[in-house]
């Protein structure tokens, strides 16, 4: 049934009208979150709720201090000005991204937008409890003097596989992780609540809610980086997160036989068979240099540089072909250095990344580039932060 | 919300109401579907409806036929008997599967029970209208004299692609078809509505309802046959059909470099590999003899028959890998020839079928074997038309 069938039952007591109200105020948080500013008559056609309903819940949201009334473009025309509904301003969610060289802080407004980031470097190895020291000072320094400013908790994206039930990082390779009590740690230190998960489905996450995956239900998702190859898939219009929240490890898709030992302990993942370092060094960027990557692999005429590029498409495509296979997506979202490999070898006549792909699974299916670049993943670990407001307002507020 | 708190909401008019009632009416019929015999006071605990409520919804399936209120088998004891409610014997759909040299067509009561099954044997290329002229006439027949079943509707497992939303067979390599609107022809001949799909994909579906997948939120499904390998998955408690319905293609998995030409058009894929034939071959068992394969293999010491097995496995292996690390399921199902392989093999001490898998998303996994056998597609295939009687019951009465 839909939500505006329900609306206009109420009983004067009882669990229903609670569970009702919560939903309907969910539903329409979730639309100013993610769509930006809308006008109540936008909300009473998205929703399928009556006019005085939506009226209610943008006060009763309002009221919690989530969202604010102000005039829409409108206002300078002839006839009544239309308001519109925006998140509030004073809203925001912490964002953590341990990275190989340095720990990501950023403060993320409800709506998305990235306020404030700062890149923390460090050494290459550490442990979790000097990254939890180094992103609670990074936090205490952005919050400091911003007491207008609600932090509603810390959301945290690790290249690694993540249990999400508690946010327990299970194997981080590239820190050497094993079983480490992330979230825990980082909630005990700030006084926040602390959610975490993996980088590269939050990074999906990001790109379902504003980037590239906007409304596409069926969606497969790779990314690369310094740290290897992650990915996720959205299926039916929800996330994939598999039993434990480890699905859509495309990364170590079996690319090749007898290929190289992979971190993971098989061999001839795509992980370990396609690496940026590998695409940085054929066109001769240093490892600071892939956001010049992709224009690079265009430019490049090298005979050298054309036959890694090559290669590694090739096997971008067996990876792809099996998760087209496997999901049958509607689009295929490709982000970081597999964005630039992809438009590389384009760019010199490859062929279509799904031709090996099961002809009706491949038809219709389109391949893009992600749209957020670095802020991708702040945005992302903000989610899993803004997700659980949306879901109850009240009761996450209870606890900022 | 949960439909208890829902179910004491009765306002005197308006959608909410039908809706309502429509919902827990499918909340009820699907659990006497899938479960068998439920007392009142199960069907009370497994809803969270209240028992009058719960005693209206029975009347009215009660009302359409659906289902019959019996004595429980606590009849004979002391106290008042707990009469249980069970599915009508004379509600059924009928059930078609076209395979290589056969149309099987069966008649399936409401609760998955095979009541009749026939198969009418063929020659092994045909066309897409003489296994309809076949299945219509096998329908006939199987129908004639059965003037107390009323037939709800028919399902179709092709070994092939279907577009879910017309039944539309896309393509069917086995058989040569390419787009055959083969659910369209069906209906037009019988009168009955019909529904198709890929036949892995039904068989997924009965296990998840009735076998090895019962209750299970993430499950990998791969089963083999004569015609080659297909697959599905059920991610967080739905069935993944992808954005066209044709998810699941695992016997297109990428597992070997330079290895054979599959007949998708691309190399080393699964099915390509790994074929019943060969296995069948090597235990010297003829064509027909698939259901002594996992015995056979279990039981030889042939050099030539372990080497195939184990060349076989290795295969499974990388498909099943990827399979896990894409979805993290909680268990993987293996059907048909893909079971006896693995059955054998582990006879022989081969290792962990998932041994090659990313650790955090193979943790406890755990591989099962298909438990509902050759009835297995029939029984899928006729959930495709139960659904729709379950989620609409009055709706498709009024057409069969």
């Amino acid at each position: 049934m839909s939500a505006s069938e329900l609306s206009t039952v109420r009983p004067a007591s009882g669990g229903a009208t609670d569970a009702l109200r919560r939903s309907n105020l969910a539903t329409v948080l979730g639309l100013v979150h993610r769509d930006g500013d809308l006008s109540r008559s936008d909300l009473t056609r998205l929703t399928g709720l009556n006019r005085s309903t939506v009226g209610d819940l943008v006060a009763e949201l309002a009221g919690l201090g989530l969202v604010e009334v102000g005039e829409g473009p409108g206002g300078g025309r002839a006839g009544r000005p239309s308001p519109v509904v925006r998140v509030s301003e004073s809203v925001a969610a912490i964002a953590v991204n341990p990275e190989v060289d340095a720990v990501i802080v950023g403060l993320v407004g409800l709506g998305g937008r990235v306020l404030k980031r700062i890149r923390i470097e460090t050494a290459s190895a550490r442990s979790v409890a000097e990254t939890v020291t180094l992103a609670a000072a990074g936090i205490a320094g952005m919050l400091a003097g911003e007491s207008a400013i609600r932090v509603i908790g810390i959301g945290v994206a690790v290249p690694g596989q993540v249990r999400l039930s508690d946010g327990m990082v299970r194997e981080a390779t590239h820190f050497g992780w094993v079983d480490e009590p992330l979230a825990a740690l980082l909630a005990e230190r700030t006084g926040l609540r602390v959610w975490a998960a993996n980088a590269a489905v939050l990074g999906l996450r990001a790109e379902s809610a504003f980037g590239a995956g906007r409304g596409i239900d069926d969606l497969v998702y790779l990314i690369g980086g310094a740290s290897g190859i992650g990915g996720g898939a959205v299926g039916g219009g929800r996330l994939l997160t598999g039993a434990a929240g480890y699905a859509g490890e495309f990364g170590h898709t079996f690319v090749r036989t007898d290929g190289r030992q992979c971190s993971c302990g098989a061999r001839g993942c795509l992980e370990a068979e396609v690496t940026q370092e590998e695409l940085l060094r054929a066109v001769g960027l240093p490892s600071a240099g892939a956001t010049s990557l992709g224009s690079s692999l265009v430019a490049t005429e090298d005979l050298k540089a054309l036959a890694v590029m090559e290669r590694d498409y090739g096997l971008l495509q067996v990876a792809t072909r099996n998760a087209v296979n496997a999901f049958n997506p509607s689009t295929v979202v490709l982000g970081g250095f597999l964005a630039a490999l992809y438009r590389g070898a384009r760019a010199h006549g490859a062929p279509d990344l799904l031709s090996g792909a099961v002809h009706s699974a491949r038809e219709g299916v389109e391949v893009v580039e992600a749209q957020l670049g670095p802020d991708q993943l702040l945005i992302g670990a903000a989610e899993l932060v803004f997700a659980e407001l949306i879901a109850d307002p009240a009761a996450l507020l209870a606890f900022s």
